[in-house]
């Protein structure tokens, strides 16, 4: 037995809860400064503040009572109107909640028949550990944990989002600096309230559970899984009933009002112009935060249930244990310096500077990370210890798991990098997809699309590298601390991320409140940079989801208790080559959902433009309220089929089918739902700001595509909307699927392992 | 040890040459049937059959002797145009098939040292075989064959097109039946031919390569699968480049002519329009019978390797080893049958019998083969026998492999039925996709790809219960001959294949050489089933390529020596992931060059339009050369990237990173390639389908989109513009790319074996 860790296990139990409340702190400041920003007209313009301010040149309107007003009820309008879809959707989801939380106790409780007596643990044969029922019960209860944690994500990033946005256009009459710094420490609030909260959960479950569990680590963190499958069973909700909502709205909007009444994006006579952005928040943010809540639970699961049968458990040493809850607590601290770069030690001044800064977050965060990484494996490791790899176990040292965290960090960056290279029109990529808007639509479409699946390469052998040195380091402990790795510095990367709907949501404000030309730039700038952190966020969900799934699956494996999964066995080979079918069928599946909602406001929108006098010349308000109900109903019924194949999918198959079947599956979603997921959101991305370049018409080529309007910019539009679905629903959602599938086998391996592969055992 | 089979050795040796020459001879037949239709005036006009003919009531123009010299015009320029480039493509394969023949020789002759004594043998290890350095030069010269009798078979297809496709237009004078059964009679003679002759050419090679073997069979059908590698690599040049070429054409000629100009598809006055047609006989015809050749021969080259090192080879009963090629014997003389159902036993008479007569080819060829593979596993299989399993030797019983057979032949029919119910106009998917044209381009775009990823469901559960159901019964040699089983009655799918491009250039013709309006609608009629029977034809392609891949996969793996191929080992799971991004990659360089070309091919149409004086009135005449030259230069140049993609990436990952990485990339690429070819084909078949749903305006829903210039029918224009390099280029190749990386894995296997996996060697 190596030597002991340096942090001492009290040590430990006052740090995470710390860093947690470091980080809830922060992000009521960030809120604090961004509520500085009054919505009352009088403030606004007669405070002392706003006379000093009329010394910036780039002022603009301040003394416009009317446009403050208005900003505040759109504001509101889009505040009430989000609100109200997510408590439809979560009453929905609530139900599901409660009913497969009785599936779970079920299921899990069958295992050993309700039995409330100890049995032999599962890895530690010669030990005895807590009754499977105990188990069954504290799933079920870490699952509703979880599933309320990302409810509670979501909803509060949604209110931050939607608090935030008329601020932000209204500080970008001073300037873009100021409209770019309130839209940043928005999301910030968010990206820091999620991480914070979901450690702070996480790490009070763990500690109540152990009241009960005791000395029985290998029950604890095995219940401690459903945790991850609660969160990310909301987030497939959120993912795709958001995903619908946003983009049937948006679709809808843009076919009619861009397309053939020739009115601006988000111009306030568009009946569907709310419902677009209540979307942004629903979907980009509330379902955004959802997900990487549940990437976040389920690594510290994958990492803590492996732990908890490696050396780390068996000797009970709580500070290894809590290794990856360290690495999220640093991860909270670093990620506070680096928005101080972005908010406090810089200023923005320019339009340029924008995207350089978002990016600057993403290296500084990193390389500060490198070295907290370091410190945590120094400090809260063994020099050597051992970890469970599939029967076995193998010895590995502390700088290993460092290089394992690491080297996920890294592979996130340049994930992020990539995705900014095919998607920002910077570079030649997104121009080169404009410039084929000058043969039309279709040769628009082809390159979008050959883009897309170009821009998979770099990413796969990212994250195939980080997958080989992680496990060849540390089996699956390595490639879980590399999910964690890459997630660590979520809050980072989430405020980058929210930064951008709230960007959109200005500007659509900045539109609708009738604000001059000027300022309508300045917000268009900073979305532009939003579409491309945009991206970059999808890029790091993306690529965690598939170090996690992995992690994931191979816990699985290991709890299944099958030594290998053969992919030239029959039973494996199906599964493989069925897994790798449902991320087509389940796009299939939310295309058709968004075309179809799409169709439907549009025959709404038309509608309204047909009957309602006064509608195009401005006199009369568009009836919004039934454009927002069309996507509330649709998304509500439309998320229910693609909801139930992810769900159903590993239950059946590990019931009728057992669990060789059920790990080709697992196999075959994940290397083929990753692909789909990548390319569909870097294409729709890419598509996106391809209009935008004709758009802002800032070289002279993209000028040679222009004006708005040209027959160029009208191909552009197209894929544009083709690829709203693509980039917000399908590929998004895509991430959830192969990580819930990945959790939810790993919760009910158990009950798979005792009573699955029916068929086979009948035949 | 189980009775011997009822048919003799000495009536093997007979039968499977009378069959392959019955197909021959059949072909000719059919070829002499064609050849009746003149192409020369005279003869057409005045002779006393044409009198006769004068009485059927849907005759129209037969006295035009113009007509007549029109279309015999037309035609040799497209045959010409053909010709020339499948010269020029074939100079440039001949220098790679040159260089990778010495590759091979060096490779396989280095396993040994290029050593000439005799060595124990790979699975009898008690036993001598020939030296390592003659497996390598057989191997070398078996690939020489099976390359040259693709070339042969493609070369040979697109003659007899080109021969066919202004008979055909000349016969739908005379009425829709006739004009049927001259493009599928040409059909018939490429199928039969391309059959027959495949066999042959194995026939002859396996018994001249046993003169040297000998008793050493292991050997002896190691070396035969050369010949599916020299088939399969041509296929790909084929399907890449003619691929390419066809859609730079189309493309090219659509943005222009049907959209720019407005002048209709084919119009002579569209300078791309002869390599339009060029293109349909070099894409369409050459390449699918390479690429249907290639499976053909992969199948049988990975079924005989299998069964050379189970019981039929150990024990040297030459009838049962030779129970692949007498399945293909067998559905050389069932389609036979089968043709006569379409020719000579009913008679189309109207145009909505055209598709029910195509289907019902299927279902006869599939229930008689059913009764013809009983047959010969009755006459030519042992009662029991066993089948190598990775290792062991697995009991089978004659009525087993029956149903192995049986069981992929069925499923190539499901897979038929599906793609043609999600292609065909006449079924809802179709019809949805032509309705969502009303709000314009972005909706048909949305839809079509849903309706892809929609349609992989069904033909993906079909492959995977063949797989689960032969890969029981009789593990790796099942699933071989259920490939085999779906190739069966390639005659049959090969003629209703190329019967499609044939009625699409006759329509072509039709247009250019003015014909009347009633004519091009006949041949619009047969072009439409056309699209849905090529729609078909990739079906199968796909899904027996699918069953090949793994077959050759399993092969590959025994002679590798690997064991398990398990997920859960970083090196297979890097493999897996890399491998299910590399259909991505690929479809990214053949879309991306279809995008090149078609813009150049813009250029030059409309240079041309705007250029020559009298083009659009059509007094002078279009400069067709040029097109046909950036046709052809981009196809050449642009084929070698996605080539060397798939040639190089299983010696270098091999070599590299040895074989348990390389089996993840075969699997991978397998589970995630053939979503993506079955999505991709089948989007472009609906999105082409869609369009002619709308010009023909067969229902009154279909005349609410149209009439031909409507706004819902541009819509569908685009749509099926991005489906040409979907349906026409990147998804039949991808076929290729998974079958060729399995057989050249195998091929390549011994070196492997031998010398791979430097790098993990070196560190």
């Amino acid at each position: 037995m190596a030597a002991a860790a340096i942090l001492s296990g009290l040590l430990t139990e006052i740090l995470i809860p710390a860093a947690a409340v470091v980080g809830i702190a922060f992000a009521l400041v960030q809120w604090l400064l961004v509520s500085k920003v009054k919505l009352s007209p009088e403030d606004s313009a007669s405070s002392k503040d706003g006379v000093s301010d009329y010394l910036i040149e780039e002022e603009e309107g301040l003394n416009d009572h009317n446009v403050v007003v208005k900003c505040a009820e759109i504001q509101s309008a889009i505040s009430e109107g989000a609100t109200s879809f997510l408590f439809t959707e979560y009453q929905y989801v609530g139900i599901f909640m409660v009913a497969f939380a009785v599936l779970i106790f079920l299921f899990l409780g069958s295992v050993e028949g309700f039995s409330t007596k100890a049995q032999p643990c599962t890895y530690s044969k010669d030990k005895y550990c807590k009754p499977a029922l105990a188990n069954a019960g504290f799933s079920t209860i870490s699952f509703l944990l979880g599933a309320t944690t990302s409810l509670v994500s979501g909803f509060l990033g949604m209110k931050i989002a939607t608090y935030a946005n008329a601020r932000t256009t209204l500080e970008a009459r001073k300037g873009v600096g100021k409209a770019f710094i309130t839209a940043f420490r928005s999301g910030a609030v968010m990206g820091f309230l999620l991480a914070a909260n979901g450690l702070l959960v996480l790490y009070i479950a763990i500690n109540l559970f152990k009241l009960y569990y005791g000395d029985d680590w290998e029950g604890l963190f095995e219940s401690i899984t459903g945790y991850g499958l609660g969160g990310s069973s909301m987030a497939l909700f959120g993912r795709v009933g958001g995903g619908i909502y946003t983009k049937a709205a948006d679709v809808g909007a843009d076919l009619v009002g861009k397309v053939e009444r020739n009115i601006p994006e988000d111009d306030p006579r568009n009946p569907a112009v709310i419902a677009d952005n209540v979307g942004d928040n629903v979907g980009d943010i509330a379902g955004m935060g959802s997900d990487l809540f549940g990437s976040y639970a389920e690594s510290s699961s994958a990492a803590l249930v492996v732990a908890s049968i490696s050396s780390f458990g068996v000797n009970h040493d709580f500070t290894a244990m809590c290794y990856p809850l360290l690495i999220s607590s640093m991860g909270i601290i670093v990620c506070l310096i680096t928005t101080l770069f972005a908010t406090d030690f810089f200023e923005i001044k320019a339009v340029e500077e924008i995207e350089p800064a978002l990016k600057w977050q993403l290296i500084i965060s990193t390389a500060l990370m490198t070295v907290g990484i370091a410190i945590i494996s120094w400090i809260a490791l063994p020099s050597t210890f051992t970890i469970f790899s599939f029967g076995d176990q193998k010895q590995v040292k502390n700088w290993e798991l460092f290089f394992c965290v690491a080297i996920g960090l890294w592979a996130g960056l340049v994930i992020g990098f990539v995705t900014e290279y095919y998607t920002s029109n910077a570079y030649s990529p997104v121009q080169d997809v404009a410039d084929s808007c000058r043969t039309g639509a279709a040769t628009n479409v082809i390159f979008g699309l050959a883009l897309g699946y170009k821009s998979v390469i770099i990413p796969i052998f990212a994250i195939a590298i980080s997958i080989f040195v992680s496990f060849s380091l540390a089996a699956m402990y390595g490639i879980a601390v590399a999910a964690l790795g890459m997630l660590s510095t979520i809050a980072t990367g989430l405020a980058i991320d929210a930064y951008g709907p709230i960007s959109d949501n200005a500007g659509g404000i900045a539109e609708m409140a009738g604000m001059s030309h000027r300022i309508r730039e300045r917000t268009d700038a900073l979305d532009a940079a939003g579409n491309t952190t945009a991206a970059i966020g999808k890029g790091f969900a993306i690529g965690s989801a598939a170090l996690v799934s992995l992690a994931l699956f191979g816990a699985f494996v290991s709890r299944a208790a099958i030594s290998t999964v053969d992919v030239l066995t029959p039973k494996v080979f199906i599964g493989l080559i069925v897994g790798a079918m449902l991320p087509y069928w389940f796009s299939a599946m939310t295309m058709k959902s968004v075309g179809s909602a799409a169709l439907k406001m549009v025959e709404e929108v038309r509608r309204q433009f047909n009957t309602i006098p006064g509608l195009m010349d401005g006199s009369t308000r568009p009836d919004y309220a039934t454009c927002v109900k069309i996507s509330t109903d649709a998304s509500i019924k439309e998320m229910i089929p693609p909801g139930a194949l992810v769900l159903l999918t590993p239950l059946i198959v590990g019931t009728f089918f057992g669990v060789e079947t059920l790990s080709g599956v697992l196999a075959g979603s994940l290397v083929s739902g990753v692909q789909i997921a990548i390319s569909a959101s870097n294409t729709g991305g890419a598509w996106d700001n391809a209009k935008k370049y004709i758009e802002a018409g800032a070289s002279e080529h993209a000028r040679s595509l222009g004006p708005k309007g040209s027959d160029p910019h009208k191909a552009a539009v197209i894929g544009d909307t083709i690829g709203d679905p693509l980039k917000d629903t399908s590929g998004p959602s895509l991430n959830i699927l192969i990580k819930l599938m990945a959790v939810e086998s790993l919760v009910f391996a158990p009950f798979f392992a005792t009573h699955g592969g029916l068929l086979f055992k009948i035949f």
